[in-house]
Parts: structure tokens; C-alpha cells; sequence
């Protein structure tokens, strides 16, 4: 091949950074893990909190658990590329996270609720963001309840949160349906998402 | 489920048209067969032509093949929803077959030359893109040369149109490489964009 011809043929392919929202109880959780299973090259980004664990998570894979004062600490080092309060709790991305996942050159894949999906969009124009939505609100409803987390009014502050955040779905560049049961479909699509966006003609790399 | 939450479940999945197009040689046709292999629902349109039928094309599943008379009777009875002159015949997309294809409510896939594809975009602007673009340009010309069908003055006439084509790809949504080895990869790229494509929060119906 001439050397005119090699910038004809030359495609850049720069890693993603996808953002996968939803609202509480949706199963973003679950679908991270699926997708974690199929073996793809992904980083992932975990959250810091500041509120307990719950017996089913793991520190450093579900999220990082630190206590309020810690967490306060490095919002004033100014440690979080974004972070907000969600029901009483800290919730926030560090930033070391994300530089050391895109620094992997692998794409990155983050899990955020809706509010700080939208803080995500400001900062990163061209992450790639997934809207994980129930079936339905009684499907949502029975996922809170299953985990028996919520008192009657954490439950009823949740499902209201949840209507506010399925209107805007239309903010995300994709929505993905959780099937109850097919959630195969969805981790298929999320991947499907990922390898499509690959292959835009006009993808720019993500800079933090 | 309540009334009231229906309309914030719903979640539209119009059917895509889908238009794959790249330089001439680099497998647009082999491609196309191949994702009908993976046993999807598809409808593909079959592009019309005045040029002679090669031996391995099939009437009706790789052109439908009329004569120059009968192509000129068709275009002055406005059938086409785009037509050309290409290398001194002509081809065209019968506005019937995409009809037909669209009203089957399945995806529809249409191939299409470059200068071909820049038409549809205007027609139809929410149709899906994918330029289909070869390893190398020494790999398009073995494909070419391959062929057996071209003059020594109509390979180095196609080579020349390549490298203008290839100059367009950012044109298109996507842009899929054919690896010479790796065939397999392009088709799961293609398959990858319409469940991709099928999941884009702001989709619209195509109206023709």
C-alpha cells in the first residue's frame, strides 16, 4: 500500500466511556456483573459512598464504603469528578478512578444514577449513555421490596424518584428495557451498544 | 399497572432502513448475504440495473436485470426513488420494492453505491448508514482484479472512484472495516449497529 493511500485507510478506534443509568432498583447492579461475565475487555468505575454496605455487596467490586467524614474530606481535596447526595447518602465517582480506567486504553464503563448521568454529559460530551428502565413501575416496585432495604416511606420516595427519571430517558443517547425475564436481551443490547458506537465515523476520544 | 404509568413504559421500536454502501469490489454484496445467513428479519431491496447479469448474480436476490429501454420507461414513470449512470449504466432503487419492504414492518436493508447513499440521506435523513470500507486499497484491487469483469481502463477507473469514495466515509453514521480474514467481524459489526440503532432513545419513524 502507498504511503498516499494509509491515511485513507486508517480508523481510529478510541476507547468509550459508557454510562449506564437507571432508576433505583432498575437492576443496574446485576446487568454490570452480566456484562462483566461475557468476558469483554471493560474497566469498570466504582462509586463511592458514604452509606452502609448491604450483605450482598462487595467493598471495592459494588461500590467503595468510606464514613461521611471521609467522604467530606475528599470532596474538599476535590477528589470527585462528580458526586451528589442521594437519600441522606454520599454517592460520587473519584476522578482517580476514571484516569486509571481510560488510562487502561480498554473502554470504561460507569454506573450512575440519573442526576449525576446528567452531570457526566456536561463534563464528557461524548460518553455514551444507557438508560436501564423496568418493564414496568410494578416490576420496579417488586425489586424495591425484594430488597428489603426500605421502610414504607423510602419505598413511596423511590417510586416517586423513579416517575421523575423515566421522563427523562429521552436525555440518554440509548434505552435499554430490563426484561424480568430475559435479561439476557439487555446485557446483549449494552453490548451491542458498546461495539456499534465503535464503528461512528465520527468518534472522538473521551478527554477528562 | 396504572393508566397513568403506561405512557412512561412505553417504548417505540419503529423499523430501521438501513443503507450499506462503500467503494465498488469491497464485498457490499457478500456482506449482505451473509447477514441474511444469521437468519434475522430482515427485507432486503434489490437494486435495479441496465448492465449485464455476471454469472454468479442471481435476478431478483442480487439485481432485478432489465434492459436500457425498460430502465428509461421506469424513470419517466417516476418509479425510482433514486437512480444513476453508473460506469454507463444505469442503476436504481424502484420506489415499490422499498414500499413493500418497509410495510412488512421488518428492518430493511438497502445496498447502495456512494453517490447512491448521499441521495437516500437527503430522501430519508433518519436512515442508518454504514460505509463499508476495505483493508487496504491493495486488498480491494485483488477483489477487483479477482472479479474478471474489468477492463485494465475500468480497474484503474474504479481505483480512482475508490479513493474519492473513500474520502466520504465520515458522510456515513458508521463505518464498518471488511477484514480480508475476518469477514465474520463485519457482519457482527453490521448486526451490532440495527440492535444498536433499534435502541437510540430519539428514533423516529421513516416516512417515504
Amino acid at each position: 500500500m502507498s504511503n498516499s493511500t494509509d491515511e485513507l485507510y486508517h480508523v481510529p478506534r478510541p476507547a468509550l466511556l459508557v454510562v449506564i443509568s437507571g432508576p433505583s432498583g432498575v437492576g443496574k447492579d446485576t446487568m454490570l456483573n452480566r456484562t462483566r461475565e461475557r468476558g469483554r475487555q471493560f474497566k469498570f468505575v466504582v462509586t463511592m459512598t458514604s452509606r452502609a454496605r448491604r450483605p450482598t455487596e462487595v467493598e471495592g467490586r459494588d461500590y467503595f464504603f468510606v464514613s461521611k467524614e471521609k467522604f467530606e474530606d475528599l470532596i474538599a481535596a476535590d477528589e470527585f469528578l462528580e458526586h451528589s447526595v442521594v437519600y441522606g447518602d454520599y454517592k460520587g465517582i473519584p476522578k482517580s478512578q476514571v484516569r486509571e480506567a481510560m488510562a487502561s486504553g480498554n473502554d470504561v464503563i460507569m454506573r450512575i444514577d440519573v442526576q449525576g448521568a446528567a452531570k457526566i454529559r456536561q463534563i464528557v460530551p461524548n460518553a455514551v449513555t444507557i438508560f436501564l428502565m423496568p418493564d414496568s413501575e410494578d416490576e420496579l416496585i417488586r425489586r424495591l421490596v425484594e430488597r428489603k432495604t426500605e421502610s414504607p416511606e423510602g419505598l413511596q420516595r423511590r417510586i416517586a424518584t423513579a416517575r421523575d427519571e423515566m421522563k427523562r430517558r429521552y436525555e440518554f443517547d440509548y434505552v435499554v428495557v430490563n426484561h424480568v425475564n430475559h435479561q439476557d436481551e439487555a446485557v446483549d443490547e449494552i453490548i451491542a451498544i458498546i461495539q456499534a458506537e465503535h464503528c461512528r465515523s465520527r468518534r472522538t476520544p473521551v478527554l477528562l
